[in-house]
């Protein structure tokens, strides 16, 4: 099914995050994903941590970053986190990053529905396909 | 010019880098193809560091990460960077991520030359391209 | 001179930041120190970011930690960050890290004011001096 | 009973642990000390891995750091580690962390054993005890 749903957070650059170059490393854009997919999912009414407590997991598959332009030290940054699709065990998040309305990074991210059991991709809870289908594209 | 460098390192998983899924967290992936990159390019002759104190960086342009299989604490990690292309300003990376021979996790990165004064896009110093031209594909 | 200030900011434990513990990693506090000192000197007047524009950098020369709960992801972090002192060229920031009024970590950094023509020891700017000085204890 | 081991490794620091004062972050630290007392524990024959299979945990319960000198990227450090105390459940690590004989940092943390089932400090196990007290000082 494909979904529209969208959130936005906002988060600050943090020191421990700038390297040598004075800009925000790149590697740090894995976890402002993950802040904007987490913030996501609350909002739908699925908290990850109620997904983890339910018996799944949810591991990343596939993320691919396209960096435009630096973030640097205490920038606010503006997450725009989409849920795209939901195909079988497999969620497709879609990110943009910005700051003051300019475009600093974009990327995606293939997240797959594992059971904690055997760790074996496995179908969404019932409950999750019921919230998101709110939100389902026609 | 394609280019057939290759260059292994290895490196354990640290405590720190785990997660409470009990995994290595997904983030750190850009970390370990950014020590494999820095490694091949010590092999190759130019340090990062000296490419720096050269008036050069190379910010990371597009990574893409394929999550194949979980990695432990503790793991030893094979990391395997190639050079795969240099065209322009741009050079391009390509990972694989191996414990004991199985594949744990692949991707690419392009990396841009860019001067320290303008940050902008530049032509590689002559001594890279000709160090690197000993590894060109014919 | 002794100083009273004292600020407080919130914020969530990352997945990023678990471990397989399944707490929050140790290292961790490091940050959260630095992000409830920076907002500290926000408030004071005298953000970290102005004062590396007028040629200061603020180095750690000492810093320890009493951890007396785990935190867990997802947790809402209660970071009391107060001023304490200022002698000669150091500061000395003491903190204390609260989950709903229960207090999980304490700890204590001294900060030293550097030049970064020399990097050496050097008297805080005149204005940050007397912004402080509006804390002081008496 | 006071115990005298020691043990070095060696690492270098990553572009990743930089910040934008072209040094390494000082949070950084906590992750070194880890490495250096996992791999303490390894040569004393009780790998940390090995420890949480068997049912413990070693969460730390108090870290004192004191910078001595910067490390910068690229750096080889060289990270001493000595076992120093066991007592009850907590066991006493001290650092030490030098480039080319130059002491940049030292440190000291307490580790507490912990059982995984309720989470509460207990005895270590009696292997490792035993292992431990072939450093034992006299």
């Amino acid at each position: 099914m494909k979904t529209f749903f969208s959130k936005i957070v906002e988060l600050r650059v943090r020191y421990s995050e700038t390297d040598q170059m004075g800009y925000c490393y790149y590697g740090n854009y894995a976890q402002y994903f993950e802040i904007g997919r987490v913030e996501a999912l609350r909002v739908v009414g699925m908290s990850y941590k109620s997904l983890e407590e339910q018996g799944y997991m949810l591991p990343v598959s596939t993320m691919d970053v396209q960096y435009k332009a630096p973030a640097k030290y205490d920038d606010l940054l503006e997450i725009e986190t989409r849920i795209t699709e939901m195909k079988g065990a497999r969620l497709i998040f879609n990110y943009a990053i910005r700051i003051e309305d300019r475009i600093i990074a974009t990327g995606n991210t293939t997240l797959v529905f594992v059971s904690k059991d055997d760790m074996r991709p496995t179908q969404p809870p019932s409950g999750f396909t019921q919230l998101l289908s709110k939100y389902e594209e026609i």
